[in-house]
């Protein structure tokens, strides 16, 4: 029934594709904390349409406003919420697709529970789009994170067929610098190979998945709960809603399927006078609370749905099948986008979960 | 800070290994449902311990007692719990596990999290042995899905390097049949090399992980609802809630990030005037929202972090570096067990989705 | 930590009295409802300032704005959010209050909750403005229940010393009329006396309090659930929501404290082939679960906490008594506009339960 | 759907009047609070039967069962569940009810909603028997808020027509002492008085109802939250789940309705450099949040509704009017037991609240 989720910080959005706004709201954001605008604005850009030639064309003009739960720069405690205008909306594009099933779409699955009251311009609510607001508030999210010594990385683990270098492989200035490339990889070359493949994909009126790997870096030991509030079952939670992902692994995750136990296991030694483990296989979580070390997690990301390509559908008012032709500016690959909104999610569970943890 | 899930149907676990009793409460199974008895025990015994040679040896009597919400034999509506008394317990064997941390346990970030207050014991509250209420509630709720025209099957898909088929290559039937073999695999060839492979672990003193995979059939279209809430968050946060599990996809899952949207759209056909999708890529969700297909999903399961070899590891007492050999009685994998315990866990959340929908 | 409600209809309010938005978000209104948009306005009208000289002259513009969930006039189902911008805003006159605590007002003790970083002008988040979003929502969720057969009517059950009759008194005709006085009085010699209080009290730079009583006919037996979801549970969290409340009872409420058990009972009876109650000292409610008579319940509403008069108070920033001269246009008396408020909250919240309970 | 409320510290309850088992499990205790048993026990027995003439002479045995979250005589953290025997059952006496509504209690409405599925001997899930487990968890929050510092005490304001003295006219130390009366009034004229009431209301067969009064001492400014999560709605929420409450109002509550501002209002001033107030009507919270003093609140419970006299019903097998005359034996006034149920409510709750904010 809701786009709500949370315990201490909870967050919900609102907004359809093609309507007036859309927005979210944070109630439990800790009062005082002075908002970097450049930095969220940096952050933010990230997240946009029609920064290059690797994303879609669309101009969408992700303008925020901050229209309560902060004052003279920082936030008061009180629910916050943000705004952002509609612009550039081109709802013809959308009406061919009133009873044609787009595949792979919610389009079909909405106008089911929805009793065809939805409003199907642009994917209504379960349009990407709504990933905007989620970065407002994950954006911030990260500063208050950032100033309690908890830092946020990710990058593109594998697109198509093309595979980065594992995030552990990679020291953490890397990591830092990972978000500031067209293409969120590593290696260079791999880079290169990423951008020629979205040109060809883009031509071929097609589009790819990919892997969206991250790091959590300075949660302390004794975050999160056993059982359904463990670490893993809160952030699962956050990041299955991020439209696209269909797939979600901690530290070595399915690979540990195929190993055996005395491999798997992390084994603990004091080093620095700290205890940690000396492999993290865990990917920092045992028995659902945080052992200290970081947080590693993958998420897989579906192939765009729309693609350009003809495709074979049905027609729900005339019940009858039927071809469909899908025009429009479209994202080759959603993956490469969802970069900065897993870390704006991320960051929202853990701050959660911190914010639950302070009176350890 | 909870053990608690759900939102019309809420469940709530609790006990420690070693404590008097483990049990589970359930708000919201609705009222005058029939349970029986003969096929809830039969689900509960495949969950057993000392089955098998190819499950631990300790004994543990899981005799529940059902003692509120259930009269005339049938549910009442009013809060259902359940407890089971904790017999085959040897405390013993843990004494020397008080001050060292066994890897990939929950001792370490339970000791930090309770500050030294937790009952240690056995694993105390992140034992396996709480998904045994689970069981119980899971197994009513299969059968309060089954008679809705629900039903959850689930195998080993792969247990270390033994593959079996996928699910979806395999009748109704057989998926139906498979929990009556000594393992569940589909391919009895398979399931040959399964047993050697399990006795050898055990000789090795070692263990081994797998993947479980599971369908759901007959749910209609138009359940779940869109972002974090979604069909995918719901059962995420509920199988992430099972120990061990350390990775989830639904349908194509991971492999679709390698897949080109043509490949990976399910196309939309009519079918005995009925709307399917020709393939199931989605696993039975678009934008969080079930089609009418069948539902699929994968777990990952580690291997059982418990094993015999002599281990590295810390003790927190004297904060020194030592060696940890544990002894007793485990499971050479914990996959094998967690086969009938993530058809609860799915069967409950799937449940709480149909009731919170049945105004549609 | 949230100005969040509800269950399967979750509501969260946002905004400062001075900020530039307030506004509301539903999660879950049912989709295909048509808003009637003119019975709207005339709602909202009736919570709005500077109507009348009896309510306060400051003008504020109460336009709001759906941005989401609201497609071709019909609600779709996906999240329903609302804003309304702020105008008529004085900030100056606060200036002076900045570390001056306003007696009974929530600025002290908004103070040491956000810790100095509130936003205290006109009251923040604690203003009664807050109620405006509130109205909005509850003004749609009047019309959902009226569509179903409920309807909810309040009136102003005594102000300071002026007692009016008690509604069950009083014909349904004559409650359904009663908001279309100045003041919501059903005995017109007492509405003529409550008006020459009202002027004498402004005139005194003083205010008074009041009760509001309300009643809901419609619902039918079975909603609600035992112990702390129960019916008078459920409403009282959202009643005692709206700032300036402090006492609610059901049916005979405190006076069941002087009856015996004999005359406090409600006999049941069979009357066109309907059960029924004889009386209704229960307010309609049992166990928490609604009986299927009038829902009854009364609000005590504490005089504005602004008033004119100089006052006794604390300057937190010099740690000193000091006196407080409160500037500005303020109600004699809130309870008087908190009629329609409190309708909307109830609306709310019956609607909340009543989709809860669709599945009997 | 549920028995269960709060946030951080969330408690669920189970079991019906005739069951084998009732109880209550509490998630959110903090780790390593040691259990005084004598303390908990002593103040168990004021809410048990059979304890003197004034109250039902049923002997229940409330011996209550730690069955987890308790280890080494200290909380774990985990889930604390615990269990209580049913065994003075006497399931005769509710035969003929079973199709006799009997007044002002649960049964029709219960029937209702989980049609005739309920397990209806002895009020079932509705019985005020189901506040045992209640005072179990609450006798333990009780201790736990003492080692805060925070104390909560309850006397019975009014009992029919017998006014005690207002609880802010009275020492501490008086307060502290009244649990140790046969009956909890200041003034032991009353007392005596009440005793005599209560008597001669047996004789009669009939009931009386009568208001609690309570008060607590020790909550820092800034606990709470603004609107929906204010202190008055969370305690209001746990409140009305307690059987027999119809009522409740904070600080000076309904006679504020009959108040002025200037009246009303509570002063600021420093006193020994701390921020106070001189009067306080507001019952220590404003705008939902506490202010430091003593938060003070009364609730309205209503007459016994079992009494001996016969009373108008309806059979509803039959569908017709009828007599009940219920036999058993009953409390003369729910009222007297339910002084330290509702302590144990509101304990729980506020530390509920207090375990949110331990972070300011």
């Amino acid at each position: 029934m809701s786009s709500l989720i949370g315990n201490k910080l909870k967050i919900g959005l609102f907004g359809e594709s093609h309507g007036s706004h859309i927005g979210a709201i944070a109630y439990g954001f800790p009062s005082g904390f002075e908002i970097s605008k450049d930095e969220l604005n940096k952050f933010l850009s990230r997240r946009k349409t029609g920064q290059n030639k690797f994303t879609t064309q669309r101009k969408e003009t992700d303008d925020y406003e901050i229209v309560s739960g902060y004052y003279n720069d920082r936030t008061t405690g009180t629910p916050f919420a943000v705004i952002i205008k509609n612009n550039d909306v081109n709802s013809k594009d959308y009406e061919q697709l009133k009873y044609k099933m787009r595949p792979s779409h919610a389009d079909y699955t909405g106008h089911i529970k929805y009793r065809g009251f939805e409003d199907n311009r642009g994917g209504g609510h379960f349009s990407g789009r709504i990933t905007a607001p989620l970065c407002v508030i994950g954006g911030i999210a990260l500063q208050i994170l950032k100033s309690k010594g908890i830092e946020i990385y990710a990058h593109i683990k594998s697109l198509y067929d093309i595979e980065d270098l594992p995030i552990e492989k990679v020291s953490i200035e890397e990591q830092k610098k990972v978000c500031e490339k067209t293409l969120a990889f590593f290696d260079d070359e791999k880079l290169e190979e990423a951008k020629i493949l979205l040109e060809n994909i883009k031509k071929e009126k097609n589009s790819v998945g990919g892997i969206i790997e991250l790091a959590v870096y300075g949660v302390k030991a004794g975050i999160g709960d056993p059982i359904f509030d463990s670490v893993e079952s809160r952030l699962s939670s956050m990041i299955f809603g991020i439209p696209g992902v269909k797939g979600l692994e901690f530290g070595c995750g399915f690979d540990c399927a195929k190993m055996k136990g005395s491999l798997h296991n992390d084994p603990f030694e004091i080093k620095d006078s700290k205890i940690v483990t000396t492999t993290n296989n865990s990917g920092g979580i045992n028995g659902g609370i945080t052992n200290g070390m970081p947080i590693i997690l993958r998420t897989a990301v579906k192939p765009t749905a729309s693609i350009g390509l003809v495709q074979d559908t049905v027609d729900i008012k005339e019940m009858k099948n039927t071809k469909l032709e899908i025009t429009g500016r479209h994202d080759p690959a959603i993956a490469v986008r969802i970069v900065p909104v897993l870390e704006a999610a991320v960051a929202i569970s853990m701050l959660d979960m911190i914010l639950e943890n302070t009176d350890i």
